[in-house]
């Protein structure tokens, strides 16, 4: 398969010869086919992973993960390492148990969504109202759920670019408030997952100051369905939760960053990365050691190169993605520097094959972006024209405030079976797949870095999009 | 894909008009061919998994499943109901917690072995000593182990005949005996499992009176692999373990019995079944709700025909296969029977298909047999010509006492990913596999119980099997 590279690489060249500087299609090429044998992003999720393990906000792990990135990026020859604190109150699960008590006894395994309310102490218990779908509970009437501990068993569909996580993922987002509204005493929501298991995501339901919500936690899928038979054939059901946890308002996490440095506009940067933080269940290899591994890894290649291209690579691990935060703290913290940011790309849905790259409005037809997508076809990967948008959720602020973005789409289809549980682990990584991201990662990079494209002027003058 | 059989099925009645009866040959392929669309096993399981739920022996459910199987056998026209008590000892799961305390606190989500001795009260907390096959473990010297928790981590096979669950797991039938003389305080061992899942399987470890033993549970896939990294990276691990449970020692269970009776010799019997009882995690859909429905379903088909074939169809739902003493109990309460048994068959492997049939010895040549083969053929089984043996726990004691048995061997392939866990559920059966069950048994007991062919007499002329 390699080989098959090699050779491809040769008649790109040739054919680009003429359309972008011919010595950065080599460049890239070469970059490419290294990385697709090189096992630097292996390494580092598996030390990760394995060596700090779970990295909840707040907890020891993360502290030790903070200390473990700033030591990576130093042993890995990156250079001005950055350590940025912010303030982010922190939630650790405690006690938590879940069984129906009626028609017979059965242990449900519930996981309590991340930021949960706790139950009283002891746990709650009630007749359940279920709901086949998240518009059917919201449809209910006021006051008709008082007591109840609500129960959604809407499915979440299997799709290449994870369209169906937004679609289901409303259900913990929003389903302990509106439930609450109805007079719920407690939720339980089938997993927000593509698998058949019984193991059942976690995930961050909305809470904090101000808000009236009811403590909700997720089942797996076999135990929803189940619950939704017992339902349909009209036999009562009868629920006991039990949710602990708590929350320290005085907490912190970190945006840690370090650069390969421009050899001609170093004040040009280029922000990549992916999030060190992750839940507590599993020990977030796919979400999200790889992209923390991919985007190093890919700029450790290009770090390696005998002369480093004209614009400077920013990797940043950000501290706090999942409880939220990452990306408000580092707008704040480079309000002064957006400018000077020419593109922002995050690696955020595990380690699957990138199937298809979205480029900022207008971007396409030059000729260093016409390179790349030649560079990365015969990783399969093609151009999808509509601009890329929702680059990820660290890079959300900088996006709000008008930095380009970019999008290496990762094909999703495998992810949501695994994401935000117990089964996030490393055993889930397929090395050659994660090794495929790292290649299209770095020659794309390398063609950005080593031009003068300004994607905001193309972005300027570009038609609006047809897609 | 039904059209595809029937026209078959024309085919194979000329060809073995001559050498079976061809009335015979037409009835069971038609058998077959109704089974095929046939939904009733479908809908035993899914009343069994769902309207029941867990069936551990001492339970209130297995007592309600008792009731169920009585109901069941009498809805469906089957006779001569029997209900055949036997003292069981039973074992009750309580509390139960595993957390890695060293390096770094992890939780990794223990199930207990079925009937383990309990830790004390809030747990056991140890240094590990972790090997990576059980026979390292025999191999430690005596006392090496003293005050430890044993980690063993030895993988499971894949394999179509299921023959990796017999080679691993040794470590949970005798793991926590042979590491009690060691010293161990408990032993934990990767789920016998061949997912790469983190939810970890139970099943029965050697206990009762006269046995010293230690605290047993399993843990998941990636758990074990995280702690075999960590092991083998010099880590010093720490263990904290809890599992509490109870005994009852003057508990009972139920094989429970009927029949489709036989028009001209009822006083031979074929006993077939699968077992009623399953594990306390999951709702034993592939383990056995699924051996329940499938030869339920079967000779509910053969009762359905004008005329009953000669001998009686006797189907048993045996009532405490996962903890022991089905098998013990029948043997003891059909001694004097024994010599009008003709043939037994268990179906213990959930529900994916059929690929092949063991035959008692010497009978592969019988006409009946013959077309007993052809008749399977089109449902992709071949007829293995090693004779067949250990048909099954439930039938142990039979088979020991000289009934000769045969198999119908389903593909074990996908059997262990879910086997005595939380996920062996109801989604995990395809109705089209569990249809191909159906007309296999239906087919080939029609063919057994309306001949004449003696399986003892053919064994004891057969020569010695090359195989």
């Amino acid at each position: 398969m390699f080989r098959k590279f090699l050779t491809a690489a040769v008649a790109v060249s040739a054919l680009l010869a003429g359309s972008a500087h011919a010595q950065d299609v080599k460049t890239a090429e070469a970059l490419r086919d290294k990385a697709l044998r090189d096992y630097l992003a292996w390494d580092i999720t598996e030390d990760l992973t394995t060596n700090i393990g779970p990295r909840l906000v707040g907890s020891p792990n993360m502290e030790k993960a903070k200390d473990w990135a700033v030591a990576k990026f130093k042993a890995l020859g990156f250079t001005n390492v950055r350590v940025e604190e912010f303030a982010k109150p922190s939630w650790t699960r405690g006690e938590e148990s879940g069984w129906l008590m009626a028609p017979y006894a059965m242990n449900l395994n519930p996981v309590g969504l991340g930021r949960t309310q706790s139950t009283p102490a002891g746990g709650v218990e009630a007749d359940v109202a279920l709901f086949k779908t998240y518009n059917e509970m919201i449809a209910a009437p006021d006051g008709s759920l008082k007591g109840k501990i609500v129960v959604i068993t809407q499915p979440m569909v299997r799709a290449q670019d994870g369209a169906g996580y937004g679609v289901a993922g409303i259900s913990r987002r929003s389903g302990p408030v509106e439930a609450a509204k109805k007079g719920a005493v407690a939720l339980l929501i089938r997993s927000i997952s593509t698998s058949d298991s019984s193991v059942p995501h976690t995930g961050v339901t909305a809470n904090g100051e101000g808000v009236v919500t009811i403590p909700a936690a997720a089942i797996g899928v076999p135990e929803a369905e189940q619950l939704e038979r017992l339902a349909a054939a009209g036999k009562p059901l009868r629920i006991r939760l039990n949710l602990q946890s708590t929350f320290d308002p005085k907490d912190v996490a970190w945006n840690i960053s370090s650069e390969i440095k421009g050899s001609e506009k170093p004040d040009e940067v280029i922000v990549i990365g992916g999030h060190l933080d992750s839940w507590d269940v599993g020990t977030g290899a796919l979400d999200d050691a790889t992209g923390v591994a991919i985007t190093t890894a890919a700029a450790k290649l290009i770090g390696d190169l005998p002369k480093h291209p004209k614009r400077t690579i920013r990797v940043v691990m950000w501290g706090s993605e999942e409880s939220g935060g990452s990306s408000e703290a580092y707008l704040a913290a480079h309000k002064d520097e957006l400018p000077k940011i020419v593109l922002a790309g995050e690696s955020d849905t595990g380690a699957d094959r990138i199937y298809s790259l979205q480029l900022p409005a207008g971007a396409a037809e030059h000729p260093a972006m016409k390179a790349a997508v030649q560079t990365l076809t015969p990783l399969k990967i093609y151009l999808d024209r509509a601009p890329a948008a929702h680059g990820g959720a660290d890079i959300g602020g900088l996006e709000a405030s008008g930095v380009p973005v970019i999008n290496l789409n990762q094909d999703a289809s495998r992810y949501f079976d695994y994401h935000h549980t117990m089964d996030d682990t490393l055993n889930k990584v397929d090395p050659a797949q994660l090794a495929q991201n790292v290649a299209a990662w770095a020659s794309f990079l390398y063609y950005v870095a080593d031009s003068d494209i300004d994607f905001r002027a193309l972005g300027a003058t570009a038609p609006k999009a047809a897609h």
